[in-house]
């Protein structure tokens, strides 16, 4: 009884527009799904990222999911099965949909009012699914029987440069006594970066060939990278679009993003080196960008929210069309790890070389969208925005080979005693995150890998 | 009699897999559609570019159409009236879309094949339409009377540097003495530009606010640019996507290029300047560019290509994978034409301002998309690469108003007296376009226009 008036109570939550705003992340939740009621798991209920998957050696359609512990819910089939019929008719064809583009296009109280009628829908005290094996059985999936895929397509692709520690620790290798450029504390700084080779992660990773300058030759060579490092990002999905011609005011940034993935800016630095100037990166990077598969969404993500970016005295006043609202930075913690061929065919673990978190970056996402549609630049749902290359302060918080000096004689070190100036092939590297706080679960973000091959 | 046996004959050309190389270029050739036979016309039936359009005031779903003399050909109607039906049910297929991708997403022959069967079909000997005035009043469009929409849905768009006087010119502003990166004669130096603020000729462009150090200052404000720029830009549309991973060979790059448009890559020179240290252009070019509607396709150009780019005893042997495999420049005249707010309410005509060709860019763009794509880079069908600035040496052929002087005291000076440091509202910038050859019509591009709005 106690149970049907708690679904009864969800549904009024789901139709009503006033929307309790803490009850899908309330800690003393649990699933029905038991994986996902486990400590260490990255997905429980009060998580819910959405991505796109098939389930293997199948011919169906890509579609929408939803990680549940080591599941994942397929929301096609939720909607197909009428199980989300309290939900607008449009939001249910966007959830039948391959991509995400169409539900981010949404707006925020249709994603609002999706996450609960899902979360509804995975309590452990809602029997809909969970009493019938027929339902149970066509709706999770699990995750080892899927594969993941990209959860949207991405339009436009744009790579900001806003951890101050990234930007003084690359800058100090030119410029010792200047690292940072007059406008990096004025403005986030960003290029235009390529979407057609954003990759999920998994991909392998083809070594590029490109134009190199030995040191002291006069005239470039063609040749394989051999200087190739991984840069450590965090990248957010635009949700709904905005026309051209039209700013997003700081105020409303938040409105369009629709939710957070692991980004991986591999990067051939010596192709790099000898082509960015004068117009910026450009097939030092456009080889391959990873991507983790699965979004997590700034409901899930609320209880995490600190205050923005500290500003010492030395900082210069933000221009107002930057000027934080609100609290709109997010204490995620974030790792590396690498393994090499040899070691996993000895079945060694890999190896942690960085753990840093997302708290100290110079920018917030809604400063760095608010910043880039400042002249009127449009976007569209599914574009994307990362980071640039997140780094802390100290030797093991750097998010990139080359401030682990690679171009230096003292390189990371690795356990069995071996350097790694750049990667070398058979190398994996694994980027991880999440959040945690005291009295909240863990809430995991899944993994953004690739291989190196030649 | 003579009529119909030159009407199977070109059936035969279609169906055949041995085409003619030359008969739909053949100088001599006239239409039926009378506007097109004018020595004046962009579009006489040796051109045929292809285009997105809508009658104007309907309801009808954006089409693809040919540009003859005044005319549009609506080649969506005409697959439908069965007009198109030896071509292969793809292509038939691609032709029914409402941008080109699917079509550009085609391979060679077919794009071959299709011109030859609208070739035919608007060639004066030809009665299927010209002798039946349902069907000429079903698919003839006057083209006042037709918008002109997106000739397709830019994936990745790219923007290159490959004018040496232009690399040059600007070079110097920063390195009188050493104007060009060491990198510029080895490379066609490139950045990814915004895809989705590219809007087609006719949309007014809405000058961008954005961060500005004024001279002298110590901090930058937030101000509506004041040193608005066109830069003009010649654009090839990628054909067959390609997978990531798989570079695409010199000897193949020109399978790939579709057709040609001119770009009018307006620049805000105030917040490029101070924005665009160390990763590149960024909101000082993301606020829009333009582009011309019609697609000039390759087959067309053919008479006019001419040797790839002259190369002095100064400049340094090209890589092997640069290395042009045959003629692979093309002799385009273009030109720039401004007019003020009041030229136009006086009446007055536009003012050519540069006249300049395009053959002497250092790099072609058969070079642009080997380079693009050799460490890996993917393409897809509709992906747009644009020239950079084409400029002459002269004062009189260059390319944007940086170079024209607007940063000295001796600025662009128009006919009335007055001077253009930047883009005054209510300017028109007109970039236009064309081919020519002794015994050969000329080849037309139409325009790239826009207007400066506040």
């Amino acid at each position: 009884m106690l149970t049907r008036f708690l679904i009864f109570i969800s549904f009024v939550f789901t139709f009503s527009s006033i929307i309790a705003e803490d009850w899908t992340i309330d800690p003393e939740r649990r699933s029905w799904v038991l994986s996902a009621n486990h400590p260490s798991t990255d997905f429980p209920i009060q998580n819910l990222p959405y991505g796109v998957f098939k389930r293997k050696n199948s011919q169906e359609t890509p579609r929408i999911g939803v990680a549940i512990g080591n599941q994942i819910l397929d929301v096609k089939r939720c909607v197909q099965e009428g199980l989300l019929k309290n939900l607008p008719k449009e939001t249910q064809l966007a959830l039948m949909e391959p991509t995400l583009n169409a539900f981010m296009n949404l707006d925020k109280r249709q994603w609002k009012a999706t996450r609960h009628s899902i979360s509804g829908l995975l309590d452990e005290s809602n029997p809909t699914i969970q009493d019938h094996q027929r339902l149970k059985r066509a709706l999770l999936v699990d995750m080892r029987k899927a594969d993941m895929l990209m959860p949207a397509e991405i339009g436009d692709y744009t790579d900001f440069y806003s951890s101050i520690n990234h930007a003084q620790h690359i800058g100090k290798m030119f410029r010792p006594n200047n690292p940072l450029m007059p406008n990096y504390r004025h403005l986030p700084v960003g290029y235009h970066g390529r979407a057609s080779s954003i990759v999920i992660s998994g991909s392998d990773i083809r070594r590029p060939k490109g134009q190199v300058l030995a040191a002291g030759a006069s005239a470039p060579q063609f040749q394989t990278s051999d200087k190739l490092d991984f840069e450590l990002e965090v990248g957010v999905f635009i949700g709904k679009g905005t026309p051209l011609g039209e700013p997003i005011p700081i105020a409303e940034a938040k409105e369009h993003l629709f939710g957070i993935v692991l980004v991986n800016d591999w990067s051939a630095r010596d192709i790099q080196k000898w082509e960015y100037q004068p117009l910026g990166p450009f097939n030092g990077k456009n080889f391959a960008t990873s991507i983790s598969p699965w979004v997590i969404t700034f409901e899930a993500l609320k209880p995490y929210k600190i205050p923005g970016p500290p500003r010492s005295h030395d900082d210069p006043e933000i221009l107002a069309y930057l000027q934080p609202k609100d609290d709109a930075a997010y204490n995620i913690f974030l790792e590396v790890a690498i393994s090499s061929e040899k070691m996993r065919e000895q079945n060694e673990k890999s190896v942690v070389i960085t753990r840093t978190n997302f708290s100290d970056m110079y920018w917030t996402f809604a400063q760095m969208l608010t910043h880039h549609t400042c002249g009127g630049c449009n976007f569209k749902a599914g574009d994307l925005i990362a980071s640039g290359t997140v780094s802390g302060e100290k030797i093991d918080c750097l998010g990139c080979l080359v401030e682990r000096g690679a171009f230096t004689k003292e390189p990371l070190r690795l356990p069995d005693g071996s350097r790694r100036k750049f990667l070398e092939d058979g190398d994996e590297i694994t980027l991880r995150a999440f959040c945690k706080k005291p009295g909240y679960p863990r809430i995991g973000f899944g993994e953004c890998c690739g291989v190196i091959k030649r």
